[in-house]
Order: C-alpha cells, then structure tokens, then sequence
C-alpha cells in the first residue's frame, strides 16, 4: 500500500472516518486490490502519526462494509472493490437486496447473566436419556433407509406418528395433510415462498418475534402490525386490519407468544376465527411454545377450532426438547401442504433424517413426554422466579407480562426509560436482555424488553434481575428520579 | 352427495373426464363442501352404470388437483373449493405459484431395476463405523452444546474444519469465508434468494440437474442454457450468452455434471473465468461429485483457479458419504457469505447440529477418506458395468458419454425413438430411468436418457441394461428397424 491518505485533523469528520472512507475509495477505484494486504494498524499509526485505535476504528469500519477482512496471525487483506480487469463487484451486486441482521444474539461474555435468547437451559438436557435413545435408533435395521437420501414430506415413520398424533389431538381433519420442516422458522419460510408476492400485506402481533420480522420484511412483505396486550391481538384492531388491509394472511401465536409471553383466551380465538373467515384471510397459527404449560388450563388450538379450513398449524421439537435438531412441521389443508412440500424440495430436498428418527424414537419411547414434564417443572420455577424478582427489583411504575407459560416476560421500564440505551450499561454492569426495539413493528416502545428466563436457574434469575434493579436505579437517579421498587405489574 | 352427473357416452372426452369436471364444478360452486364425503367408487360406479375404474379415473385427477383427498378405509373427501361463508379459497391463492414436481422420483416397485436415483448405494453404506462415530459423539462432553440452538454460519468446530480444509486445497483465500448449509440444494437456494429477482437471467447447463431447472424457474428466474457436450459446457456458446444476455450469475458444474456426467477440461475452466470475469459475472461453481473421481487426474476447481474474486464454491458430504444427513457448504467471497448467512438464518436458523457433529467426528477420524476409498472403488465397477453394458446392448447408432467419475451417464438413443415414450414399456418391461425432457431447458432430445448407476450392483446394472436393450430393440421392430448392438459413443 504506498498511498498517502491526507488527513485533516480540524475536520469536522473523525480521522478514522477520514481514513476508512480513503482506503474505499483506493479499493473501489481499483489502486488497492483485492487480495493486497493492508499494512498493521500499529505500522499504519506510526507511519501517519495517529492513534492505533484511530486505525483500527477505520479498518473496523472497512471490514463491515466487506472491503477488507481480518485474519488472526496474518493482518487485513482486501477483498471487496473493483478487480483488476472485469471481475465481479459484489458489493453492488448485493446491494439491493439489504437485510441486516437484529443486534444482539447471545454472544455476550460468560460472566454476563443473558435473559437475551430465547431457548431452553442446556443444563436440562436429558443426556443420557438422549445417548439412550440414539443407541436405539443405530441399532435399527432400518438404519441404511435413515441415512439414504429421503422424501421430501419428511422420514415417512416420523409422519405418520404426527399425523396421527394431530388426529387424536383434533388438529388434523380428513382434508388435512403434514409436512416436516427444519423447525418452525423453516414452515414459516416455506408459507411466505408459496403465499407472498413482494409489495403483499402480512398481518403480524406487535411487537413481533425478530425471526419473524426479519424472515417477512426480506420477502419484501408489508407488515401491518396488530398490538398485542395480556390477552394476546387486540381484537377490535384486528378485525379492523383484516377487512381493511386484505392481507396476504395473518400470522399468530396463540400460545405464549414471543416476546411478550401473551395467550389468546377461548372467545379471542373464536373471534379470531370468526374475523379471519369473514375476511377470507389464512391464519398462520405459530405455536412452537404451547405445549411449554405452566399453570392453567390448555386450551384449544385455532386449528382445532376452525371449522373452515382455513388454518395451517406450526410446532417444533425445538422449544420443547433440543434447539440444535432442527424438526417442526405444519398441518395444514392438503392442497397448501402439497405446495409447500414442492417448495421444500426447492429448498433443501428434505429435512435431516437421524435427527428425524431419534426424535421419533424419542417421543415414542415415552422419553419426550417424561422430560416434556420436566421442563413443565423447571419452567414454572423460572418463571416465577422471574415475576417474583421484576417485583422485588424492578421500580415503581415498570409493567410485566404474566404468562402461562412459554420462555418470555415483557417487562416495560417507566418513562423516561429506553431500553436500549441501558442496554450497554446493564451489560457491563453483568446482566443482558433483548431490548424491545428489535421487536417492534410499528409501535416503538422505548422502554420496552424481553426477559428469556427459561435458559436460566432461578438463582441466576434474581441475580440477573438484581442487577438489572440496580442499574435502573443509577440511571433513574442519573435522571433525576427516585428509584422505589413497587410490585404494579400487567 | 346428491347430484345427478349428466354424462354423453358418445362424446370426444372420456367419461372419467365427463365425470371428475362435473364433480369438480359441484365442488367449486359449493354444492358439494369441504369436508363432505364422496361415495366409494364401487358405490357411484353401481348409480351411474359405470365401470368402476372409471370414477377411480375421475377420483385420483380430483385428488391430483387438491379437490378431494383419499383416506385408506374412511373413503374420500372434499378438500378444495368454496368454503360455506366466506373462508380461505387455497386453490386460487395457490394459483399463481404453481411449481409443478418432475415426474418420476424413484417410487418404482421394487423388482424394477432403477436407474432413476441419482444417490450412492445404501449396501455401501459402513453402519458400524458410522455406528461407531456417533458413539463417540455422543460420549462427548459438548453434547449438550450440540443438542442446544447453534449458530447460522454452522457448528463451529465443522465450520473451522471445513475451512482448513479449503484453505489446504487452495480454494480459499484470504477474502473467503465458509458457510453451512443443508447440502449443495440449499446452498444454491440461498444464492438464489440473494443475487435473483423475478425475471433476471440466470446462465446454466443444458441439460441441467432438474432440482436446479425448479428451483430457479420457481423463484421467476430466466433460464439460459449453455449446451453440455463431452467437455462440459460449450465455451463459444458461453461467452456469448455472458456477453449478450449478461446474466445476473453462471451455475456451472466443474466435474461429473448430472444429468450427462461431463467434466470441464483444465483449458476450458480457464478460458470459462476469463469469459466470466470479462462480463463481470459471477460463477457459481456446483461441485457435489468432485471426490467421487474414478479415472484420470482431477482438476484445481474453479475456485481455486479463479484469482478475481468472482466464485463461489458448493461441496457437500451427501454424495459421497449420507445422503439422509443434510449438510453441504460453500465457500466465497465474505461479502456474499455474510448475505447468504443472514438469509440461511432467515430460512431456518441453522443446519441441524447432530449431523453437524456426527460427520466431523466421520472426517476427523479417518472413517471418511477410507470411505471415499471404497466409494471410488465401487463407483468405478459400476460406471465400467455400465458403460460396458451400454456397448454390449444398446442398438447402433445408440450414443452415451464416458465420465470419468460420479453417478451419472448420458445416453442418446437413435431417431426416432422417444426415451420419455419408451419408459412406460421399459417399466413393465422391469427397468427404469429419467428421460431427457425432465433435464431440458431449451434443447429437447427426445433420444435422451439419463442413467444413475451408483445405486445399482454391477450385476443389476448388467441386468437393467440388458431389459432397456431388449425393450428398444422391440420398440424399434415396432417403428420397422432392425436392431443392431454397436460400441459408438460420445
């Protein structure tokens, strides 16, 4: 690199700005080229007489906008730009079709207490009773047949026991069909590769789960967001949004929703329904939490309550057992699943067959159902834990959830509050949370979150919460209120 | 059920036609809803004085068209159509995507010798070291990380395998990085979903894998098919279809391309990057065959001969190793894999983490090259069989490629015959294949066939060609030939 960046240090524009915006510009016009390594930021510093960190600031910023890239050991090379004769630019090329991905993911250091993924504990992973189940499976004879190539409705014994399941359980009536799908999220994609034109309506919960948001809005949908109370979609707003907007269909968790932990009561869902129907619109019901129940009594599925056809089922063996084998499945009217099967081939052929089977082999062996209990168990300690601190250490005036059951407590900070902001100092303080922002789809609440508990033991819940009680504190007390822990709560 | 069908015996349109239109009609203006029961078929054929296979006829097009479904035992009933008030139409929402499958999958009785499958033999596949594998896997003391939500670029360990691996191979440079995705059919899906909109052009081989002519047809692509002979694409053909249609990318297959089993020469890899690199497209390089090399040299891969920066490389362990374990990668330029990582999210998270974890123990331990040993061993007696057979009973003037690896063989029967016409009577005969057409995208060879031969024993293979040749040879007899074995070839 032999160029000499002229720097102005009475600039408005910081000097690593300065600096990372001359570097592009040498690599887009082609005087760096890809491949060519970048000098040390300490050599840099030194030949220019700046900062290291001001350096590296500006390499960091080269490396997000994909114009150069770090390696351990071996310093930054430039991989984006004009190449040298033709050649593709992909960063044109990738332009248009932006989806950035949504903040915090868990990758937080050890010692930070994370209510920030939503996902069981992994300490209550039942091991050996898995180790079992596997042993079982591998000494099949049908093994050769799981590890063959399959079909794309999924492992056909797998199929059969949740279609018969979805019977017994009234979800699936003589017109309905099943597939399996890489977990929810995959059904979820699946609906909106046969359903959606870019430009079309989706109706969605506000807030909204992230994967969710993300999945739709880069399909390029419209999401018409219906705000979600205690009893889950308001119900007036909704039928409202169905007659009006004519979406495209309508996504909903009935059970436990995430972020904000909410359930439709009966008459909602029957008024759902009802609505929907008149309005013609599907309903997408999502429901990878209902089966995680901790307190009253479970009720219907919209699929088993729609006498109109018009419903397509969701759930998962993720929640419930383990997110890393990634098995859902939709039930739903034949001549929809038909087509998503034609999109799943498209995708992906068929879903992984010795997760398939040992989850069969799991359910069918009474495991699934003893540690299904379990974690009954263990989240209804967590959950409670989790209420029982947001009143001991949350102040005055904060709002919660109170869910039934499922992974997630919304919680809302009093004003002036923003939860976002806080984020930073709460997480060097060693508590972390999803702010509510990432959530949102049309109406910004700054001061609310979601608390994941249901990844954490009820001691590391208080302390978290402690945490998270005292950093509201400072920061009310930054603003000139006074911080006094009171039990309100929605 | 109570209509009356008026049926015209002496019409052009058969009765079984006459009848599912009649009954389709009922079912889409209502008179007959969704839900309702159909009578058996021996039933309607006593009350219309019909054969009974006839109202089966009219049946199964009705269930073909998502109007009525069959349960074994309970009869069949009506699916699709109008809802009673209101309710979801699935069919017309349906309508405009319509992606229809690709005729025959495999499902043949099991004394037909099928040539159809393009997958390894389940007798090849070693259970007890597969077995043994996922022992140790399992005895791990991260099976709870494995068991728990992963990451979208894939299972860290694998990943971090995988790109020291290309990194040895030089197909990864310093600007590259690796994802993991759910074999190589995912993997281009992804692709798919970043680089394409509705109507752009796409450059590909003619013929082409059918998962692929779906899958970009199903997502509006423009297809371009660049004609395959002997040595891979044809390179005046390509750089013309670079330089006039300047297509948004180029999907080329480096070895053993499915259907025709063609490989690119090193000369013609060159002078395909540099045709690429001049019209400025990127080159997505779809290499799921490239280990199952059984004669000759192999090549450097596109990838590794590229120095601009402009492919992408797509490698999965499905054809070599577990076709039922989904997990294939590709390797790129980070700005890409970083977009196809947000998206691979988007889709379904990440790839299941069992299969992740069981196939890096498959490699790391050395189970997977000595497998790949006896792949290549048996894959080079079957291709020998095959191409042995092909001379010994195929008519003269009977054409067919000569691979030097994969599963594949491309076979060009004599005018006129019609391969997708022969195979209802090779079938019955007790041998099947995929015909030309369901690989064409502009150029149809009515002649054309492919032959899939891994899957079969050399006997089967010797035994499957021995009926297709006496099956053309009364075909021909039929259409007045003589029938003549003969040793040319392509």
């Amino acid at each position: 690199m032999e160029f000499q960046p002229k720097l102005d240090h009475g600039a408005e524009a910081p000097l690593y700005r300065q600096l990372s915006e001359q570097i592009a510009h040498q690599i887009r016009t082609g005087l760096l080229v890809r491949g060519e390594r970048l000098p040390a930021t300490r050599e840099l510093a030194g030949l220019l007489g700046l900062n290291r960190t001001t350096v590296s600031a500006a390499y960091d910023i080269l490396e997000s906008e994909g114009l150069i890239s770090g390696q351990v050991g071996r310093g930054s090379f430039v991989t984006g730009g004009a190449a040298s004769a033709g050649g593709v630019d992909w960063n044109s090329l990738l332009e248009r079709s932006d989806t950035s991905p949504a903040g915090p993911n868990g990758g937080w250091s050890k010692d930070v207490i994370s209510f920030a993924v939503s996902r069981p504990s992994r300490d209550l992973f039942p091991l050996d009773e898995f180790r079992a189940t596997c042993g079982t499976v591998l000494a099949r004879g049908d093994l050769a047949d799981i590890l063959q190539l399959g079909s794309p409705g999924g492992y056909e014994p797998l199929r059969r026991y949740l279609m018969e399941e979805a019977r017994r359980q009234e979800v699936a009536g003589p017109g309905d069909d099943l597939l399996i799908t890489n977990g929810c999220q995959q059904a979820l994609d699946l609906i909106g590769r046969v359903l959606l034109k870019p430009g079309d309506t989706v109706a969605v919960e506000d807030p909204l789960y992230t994967g969710l948001k993300n999945l739709l809005t880069g399909m390029g949908a419209q999401l018409c967001g219906v705000p979600v109370g205690a009893d889950g979609m308001d119900a007036a707003q909704l039928e409202r949004v169905l007659e009006r907007e004519k979406p495209r269909f309508l996504v909903v968790t009935s059970n436990f929703q995430n972020p904000t932990g909410a359930s439709l009561p009966l008459a909602a869902r029957k008024a759902l329904l009802d609505a929907a129907r008149r309005a013609s619109v599907p309903v997408i019901e999502n429901d990878a939490y209902g089966e995680l129940r901790y307190s009253g009594e479970p009720l219907p599925a919209l699929k088993q309550l729609d006498e109109g056809g018009g419903t397509v089922l969701l759930r998962s063996f993720s929640k419930v057992s383990f997110p890393g084998l990634r098995v859902g499945w939709a039930v739903g009217p034949k001549p929809l699943i038909d087509r998503l099967r034609h999109a799943k081939e498209a995708a992906d052929l068929h879903t992984d067959q010795l997760s398939q089977a040992v989850l069969l082999e799991f359910a069918e062996s009474g495991r699934l159902e003893a540690h299904r209990a379990r974690m009954r168990q263990a989240g209804s300690e967590r959950l409670a834990a989790t209420l029982e601190s947001c009143a001991k250490y949350l102040p005055a005036g904060t709002r919660w959830t109170r869910p039934e059951g499922g992974m997630n407590v919304w919680v809302r900070l009093p004003e002036p509050l923003d939860a976002g902001e806080l984020l930073a100092r709460a997480q060097r303080a060693g508590v972390a949370y999803m702010p509510g922002r990432y959530f949102a789809v049309s109406r910004l609440e700054p001061g609310a979150l979601r608390l994941s508990f249901a990844g954490l033991a009820p001691e590391q819940i208080r302390a978290g919460l402690a945490i998270l009680g005292r950093t509201v504190a400072a920061e009310m007390e930054n603003a000139g209120r006074t911080y006094e822990p009171s039990p309100a709560m929605v």
